[in-house]
């Protein structure tokens, strides 16, 4: 065994992964993993230049920069992380939130309030349904103690989209802090900072991004971390303390995944490659435009309605034939190379496919094509309800 | 660009990476970073028997295992996220901490302490000496407030080695809970938890284990994390409920770094190859002979004497002369191919040699005849102390 041989393995030796259809971690491209195979220095001037160049490219993704007042905090860690590090640090003692809630990850954000002791107020909707701005518009009227929203764009519990722009015009209007769970839209679905009035965002690198996990970020307005001073409850999700270690020598505070920030560099130069938001939507929206119509056309059901879905994942509910079961279905997919993601609703029993990550309108087929294969063995011949 | 090659780039393409003399993250095995050319499914039974079987290599590291009352919690993040999830979980709301401060990483407990309204004592003691026994005994005579004890194993500041068993017995004669910080430590150096009465102790992947930065682990007895169930201070951070994720279901809470567990597996795979800690630890302090007698040689003052010294990292005072300049030094060494690490103390100016990762003697030895020639470049012929 020896450190001098970067001896890469031949690729005959190792089968081929499966094809992930899930929200995340994604199957990747080949290029952004090789990316990983070097060792750097966290502290050296070859390292702190892609610490650089990445916080640059994560800005430019929406148009945004360091000279329009836009600042980005690159975290250790997954993108919740990333999420409780802008709660926990950007709402001061006195604040309180409006959790706005339909579905797993707004209800994550109620309980992260809760760990902190920070008050929260939560606005509840149904899990395929969006956010209503309305209802928002008027909870923000009846509590003047509340000082920021919070809202998931994407909710990867359904895929349901929420109303970016309208529910911000509301808290625009009510002139409260607007905080953006962007976890599963960032990088794939138009973004106005400007248009949404926000304050801050949280999302990861291994997304829409298809970086790989390990690294995520915020993007927030200067004065909103400038305003933070000393208002973190923590010490490795301190935002202002990250924003400032980064800004004053270049360095994370504490170690960083070195390997997965050069993949993240790599996963941005391709993202840019395809052509930036508007490439990268327009690959995943005709993924997604397969995977729907072929699983109605195969007879199941989706829970969000069209209207309502992002293109990013979707949810379909568990047929009602005696012969379904999902632990079977799930593994005679993965035996053909192909796995998906179990659903997680609160009252509805269903399961998920994404159509993220490094998946083509051909993969997405090849899916279709399994899964009519392994309903027919399953003897599950029209998965259709009612 | 297609996903479907896995196109290992011509070796001659990329030039050899640098020897990193650093703390971490280190130089690893080509064979550790090759593990991460993979992309699996977070909540996949794939990952989950992998995710089994780092849990189950990290505790037998130390001859630990579940049936014999120890559990391991990973957790996504640097080694301090390691540390901040043990203390920000385990301190029961009535609890105090005494911490023992012979450099920053202690200093950073204290920190933590801080961050979340924790109780602290601070007991300091001089950065190129070890922790003393009698003054923690002292300490905890004399205040019955005092819960638990927080000790840095070997103190990455420096490379000062603490006494850790002898610590650990005061700790338990006064009956509180013993903290320990093994992050530079764990995989090289010998450890009994039974000896030094410890009752947890947080490491990382990219230390002496030698695996890829990206995540951490607590190591602890049951019944400790048993009692802290409802006492964590943030969502991302709380250990019980990470340790209750990984037993439930064996998943992560939240997205962990796939890859990087990957490469994991791959380190422990190849500690135990070398010997675990024992022929770890042998290669290391092989090394670390090598770098202080020859540093030494050169003229060189090590701030710490022999004696408290671990075989992990070295301190070097800088040498006074008038043309030395350590800005000038890093970069010539750098150019050859050799990465070192600047000192932390709070009082002295230093540098520091790191000589852990996958180094040998070999390595040392083309390290200090770099240092050699560059100290004749600069026109530092001797530099001697004094």
């Amino acid at each position: 065994m020896s450190r001098d041989e970067p001896v890469p393995r031949d690729p005959e030796d190792s089968p081929r992964d499966k094809l992930l259809f899930t929200p995340g971690p994604l199957t990747t491209s080949a290029t952004v993993k090789q990316a990983m195979l070097h060792d750097v220095g966290s502290r050296d001037e070859g390292f702190l230049a892609v610490v650089r160049e990445v916080r640059e490219r994560l800005l430019a993704t929406y148009g945004l920069a360091q000279t329009r007042g836009w600042e980005v905090v690159l975290l250790q860690g997954s993108g919740t992380y990333a999420v409780e590090a802008a709660l926990s640090s950007l709402v001061p003692r006195d604040g309180k939130v409006l959790a706005l809630v339909n579905g797993a990850y707004g209800q994550r954000i109620v309980k992260m309030c809760a760990a902190h002791g920070i008050p929260c107020e939560v606005l509840r909707f149904e899990e395929n349904v969006p956010v209503d701005p309305a209802a928002v518009d008027r909870s923000l009227a009846a509590d003047r103690a509340l000082t920021h929203v919070a809202l998931v764009h994407v909710e990867t519990t359904t895929g349901v989209l929420n109303p970016l722009n309208e529910v911000g015009r509301v808290v625009f209007e009510h002139r409260r802090a607007f905080f953006v769970d962007a976890m599963s839209s960032f990088g794939a679905l138009p973004l106005s900072v400007e248009e949404a009035h926000v304050h801050c965002l949280a999302a990861s690198a291994n997304k829409c991004l298809e970086g790989i996990p390990g690294v995520a970020f915020v993007l927030a307005r200067r004065e909103v971390l400038e305003a933070s001073k000393g208002c973190a409850r923590t010490l490795t999700l301190d935002l202002h303390a990250q924003w400032r270690g980064l800004e004053d020598d270049g360095q994370f505070r504490f170690t960083p995944p070195t390997q997965v920030v050069l993949a993240l560099r790599q996963a941005l130069l391709e993202h840019e490659a395809e052509g930036g938001v508007a490439g990268r939507g327009a690959r995943y929206r005709a993924n997604h435009e397969v995977l729907r119509g072929g699983m109605e056309a195969l007879g199941f059901q989706a829970y969000v309605p069209r209207e309502n879905s992002s293109p990013i994942i979707a949810t379909f509910l568990y047929p009602r034939h005696p012969r379904w079961d999902f632990g079977d279905f799930y593994v005679r997919l993965s035996q053909r190379g192909f796995l998906i993601y179990p659903g997680k609703l609160t009252r509805t029993e269903c399961f998920r496919l994404g159509n993220i990550g490094r998946l083509y309108t051909d993969d997405v087929k090849a899916l279709l094509h399994a899964i009519r294969a392994v309903l027919t063995e399953m003897g599950v011949e029209t998965p259709r309800h009612g």
